[in-house]
């Protein structure tokens, strides 16, 4: 039974989920060390999570030589600099999403960490809720047959800290923040061996006084004729909005991750009781999550990220998968300008490079294709034929008993 | 308390389904005079609804002079001519969606009607929904506060009748058949008098072995800086998958009119019993809907426009609204085809031509815009600020007691 | 074409909600007179409606030559005064529920309008929704096997008028008023040729200050073996809980008609817009009805009744229904006193005395009942018997190829 | 970072989810010992969970050295035995559900575990599904206010193996099953300090060849007046219907914990894709659950008993509770039996012996109690009054301004 010792990098909300994640519920793992430019913020987080050391200095930290594997919890614009350290301190290295700002910088990260041979792991939550992987394995099995479109929602009030709505900082808005997750949902449901070939995206700052989108609606066509679509806000209304959903010709799966999972409260007097100061909010009807973490797919990340660096095996999301990501939201805000499709640009590509759509039409007999089969209210069978040499469209009525 | 005498044209699925929202429940208004080209069909139409009258003769039937409503449920490519026949007879006349197979024909239509200054009712009948009508009246309250963002969503297994299928008769594919709705849709969440300026629209023809697309994604852009969304697909798989939602700066609102309305049915045997013959897939989880013309908004629609008949005012929906629909449609096509952005070419527009978008920054003090406040664990309250010289972003927490 | 014109007896919500139903979208039939105690609120009521005549005096409205159906929406104290003078002018007696206060006065009701030779018809709207309607069709053609439970629930903050809170006038509290509507949805069903043998029930007064209950719960038995459960309550928070179920030994529906409709929106500044006065409740997430008196199945209820005494036949729910019901209620009230199991008392009874209980074991071959099959992962079947003679159960694993 | 050595007795279906949840998702803790009768069953085991030590010696499985904790996941007629063995061993146990046959057993189970001092664990899962916890939760801070009634429903089409169908060997049927799950649920809702008085169940063998029962409702009434009711079936079709719900009179939760958790899924094919032998019941809608054990609360009980066991500290579910449930349980069957009311009769009760109802009547002024307040449409508000002294009903309508 191996067991990790972790230096974990940042203490802002997403060091919180992950420290969280792996001390809670009896895991075996644990965070050995905490990094924050700020000692303060760091000696609170050790001492809430029982964590022995505190750095400041981020080499130092993950040099620090109790520790094998280090996450990368820090702001975008710093997950360069942490990955190089890792790499050349030889430690695995997982990475907080998006990888990079810009595909540019993912690229520079993959480069770095497999010219090194460290492990390195891209932590992309949402592909991991447990709803997520049961939809996956259905999908594999053949149950929604070609996967034709998948929808991936994120929305929500916006982030929490403010470098978040720094464009600079963030290398971009709701597109970088959600829309990575979202990009990646829909790789995974039309799978990753796919080219994704272009990209058609809106954007725009329809609420907020910053200079980044705060809304962004994009289309992600792929090889095998397959749309991938994604919807994200930072000005939504009503909680967190995290849905997603895919179809194929047999079949769709419909996922809500927050909103609707079968938690429906209704107080007149708020979650935290009679207390006066409460915000109004917390009245009326709401949908609590169950347990947040696991909602969010964190233990199964985690449990695949240090499975796989005991066997010595390839996670399910890496830094190559967040270069794809990245290269993807890189032509989504080329689209934002030019107003036109653009191309994803891929300098590493290492899925199939087949571009044939699925499409084969239903045979119906030597003459026609099958358009469509309905039965009558009478039980008698119509069905929609198309002349495979004139084209033409006809319909007929079959009796029950043929 | 008038009531109406009408003259339905068609004997499809649409003519059957108009003709049953106004026999059923104790309606005041009959439909007088059937309309086929096959007598076979108007006398078993005549027979199975008790209407006195039957034709096979277009304009015999327009005319005939009990009647003084006629209702258009032919084929698309049949519009036109059925309309220049009702403005000849002077007899107010409801058009079936879409309203032309583009927007020359519906703009042609429209004019033929302003001409002959008769009454002229769109049929967009999922525009009266019931909770449509009631989620419009919150919008209009200001329940949502400045809409942002409307998504339609119509995805089922394909049309029923062949001329659908037809390019050349129907004008199109998907987009035509069901966008239009989703367009109308959208159009009256984000409001009416707000011009459509340019729109974006995917289209691909993904399983079906006919010449129109199948499935297409679409993006509408207001002058308000709204943006529309829509969803249209002949392959989805599992029912009618009919949804709605619509954000904005204060709220939101999503609607299933048809899978998942509370009424949610599982059956080993089947809804027929234990006949053999019935198909498998009537087994299982099934989500019946109560009153399928109710829930498509036929009676709501068919008031209007009988009760604006009689005041003699004008429906909700018009040739007008048929027409900047087709617009929008024949700019989906273009968009399909450049894979560009492309402009609403509008002859007629009759709303308002501000294109000021909408975005008033929240005042947070002489200095700062309020990004953000978010509630901390510890009670303590978050914000995140923009200063309105400098750019910068910040955040500063503050204690409960200020 | 036949219309009607009804004399309404009472201007509280019910006959507010009748009428509406009457005059809204297009119906043929019109409330030609309105009943009040109060010549004030005669007015109000006919200004508002478009009604023509006005009554303070009972016998006068009901004697009114005009009118050929009295539809009777006054407390439940004055029913029974009110279909006396009916039958005594020999007009068409439709009468909200509950019929009497008990079983005896619904007794008595029934014998006045048999013997008058009248139409009656019992209103209980909720067996009439379009939801119930197509479930009680799939029941009837097998779809869910022998019907083994029903529940039907309905609770809401109370009632809106200061009778229902008198005991005396009202005959109960909760179960009179909301109970005879699950009573009568479960007795649908279940099949109201099933005979119902006895009750058990529980009733509180848990939290208003009056003297009859304000929650409770009933279980009725059914001659066939089924059980038919309810649950009222007067103190439920959060709208209005208006749920179905019913389950069969081939499957089961569930119905909800109020709170999850398909129908969802978040505000944050309430559905009146800006307003100040608008009560802290109306933010957050709400279910909003869209056709609120259709989804109570008011419009198909008046449909049946009209169509009936057009077509002299009888309707879905007559004064008979409305009896049995009654001495149901009579039962629970016992029930809950004794705390005992007590039989219905039915004076008449139409429906079949087969007490003789549905279960027919399922046969496996000459030695076993099977009890249970199962699909083990490994895809054998695992199979649970019974020995007829012995008794005995045992399992068994059959390899796929058996 | 203490970890634990398991052994587990039992192989069956809850021996593997057991096992499953503490070796999944890495786990600290381990099963280091396999018990089964059969030393083939104990063999594939241990190999497909990579378990050291099989034993089919129950005694010499318990005094292994190894392991400082046992799980019981026997059949209900060996928990007994079992126990005995544990506290002769001085063995941490933890037994499934329930305790025992009956409350003699569970009682001298309780009185061995307590004078032998072992910790001791009731695993009632379901009381610890996230939801269940999160909802407990926010009980406790207010947000219900007091608890007035609850519901849990367990209902699916029958248990794996032969045993459960064996009423002497399970100790009776759906009762002891699945209603001991939902007793306790109730009893955390309304609070565990809280006597339950007595109970009334019916109970009948509605489909199944057996002398248990298959399905039954029961209700349990509790010292301060709430009331819980159960739902329990073998005959369900559809899927496992688990769903809780409580209320109190400030606002009301509801739980689904199967079917409805915001994973649907629509396959033509099947789960297992294009393979001809799955059963027909597994196309078409599905609800999917994505982290079974997850969802089912293994996860939460373990990290709790686990932290007690390490902490010194007494579990949320003890051998006390389970006997409070089997008392409850008896008190079912006697009920079922004599139709009437029954007496919990508790041997053991360490909660509150307080039998004040909660009822306060909510004050309105020196003369009246406050019935009902109701915003009417004109915004005026009406309210429903009761006097002190008289009694007497009455009901005001108060303008804005006041």
């Amino acid at each position: 039974m191996n067991t990790h010792k972790i230096c974990m990098l940042g203490t802002g909300l997403i060091g919180t989920f992950y420290t969280m994640t792996l001390h809670n519920l009896r895991g075996r793992d644990r965070v050995h060390a905490i990094y924050s430019r700020s000692q303060e913020r760091a000696d609170k987080f050790a001492k809430e999570w029982g964590i022995p050391k505190t750095y400041t200095n981020l080499a130092a930290a993950i040099d620090d030589p109790d520790i094998n594997i280090v996450v990368i919890g820090l702001p975008n614009d710093q997950h360069l600099e942490a990955v190089k350290l890792c790499a050349a301190a030889g430690k695995a290295v997982l990475c907080t999403k998006p990888l990079g700002r810009n595909a540019a910088e993912a690229k520079e990260m993959l480069d770095i960490v497999e010219k090194a041979g460290v492990f390195h792991g891209y932590l992309e939550d949402l592909a991991y809720t447990p709803k997520t992987l049961k939809s996956l394995a259905a999908i594999k099995n053949g149950a929604l047959g070609r996967i034709l479109w998948a929808r991936s929602r994120e929305a929500h009030p916006g982030p929490h800290s403010d470098w978040f709505w720094n464009k600079e900082m963030a290398g971009g808005g709701a597109i970088v923040d959600l829309g990575c997750h979202c990009i990646e949902i829909a790789r995974n449901f039309i799978g990753k061996e796919v080219r994704p070939l272009e990209v058609m995206c809106w954007a725009a700052t329809q609420v907020k006084p910053i200079d980044a989108e705060d809304s962004a609606i994009g289309l992600v066509k792929y090889a095998n004729g397959a749309i991938g679509q994604f919807e994200v806000s930072w000005n939504y209304r009503g909680g967190m909005d995290l849905r997603d959903e895919v179809a194929g010709t047999e079949g769709n799966i419909r996922l809500d991750h927050f909103l609707r999972t079968g938690f429906e409260l209704y107080t007149g007097v708020g979650l935290g009781g009679y207390v006066a100061e409460k915000a109004e909010s917390e009245t009326g009807w709401m949908f609590p999550v169950g347990d947040e973490v696991h909602e969010l797919g964190y233990p199964h990340m985690f449990a695949d990220m240090f499975g796989c660096i005991d066997n010595g095996a390839a996670p399910m999301e890496s830094f190559y998968d967040g270069y794809i990501v990245n290269a993807i939201i890189d032509a989504c805000y080329k689209s934002a300008q030019t107003k036109q499709w653009e191309p994803v640009q891929l300098d590493v590509w290492r899925g199939s490079n087949d571009i044939t759509e699925g499409t084969q039409y239903e045979y119906y007999d030597e003459q026609y294709y099958l358009i469509k089969t309905e039965i009558l209210p009478d039980e008698r069978k119509k069905i929609i034929l198309k002349d495979k040499n004139t084209g033409e469209i006809t319909q007929k009525v079959i009796d029950k008993a043929e």
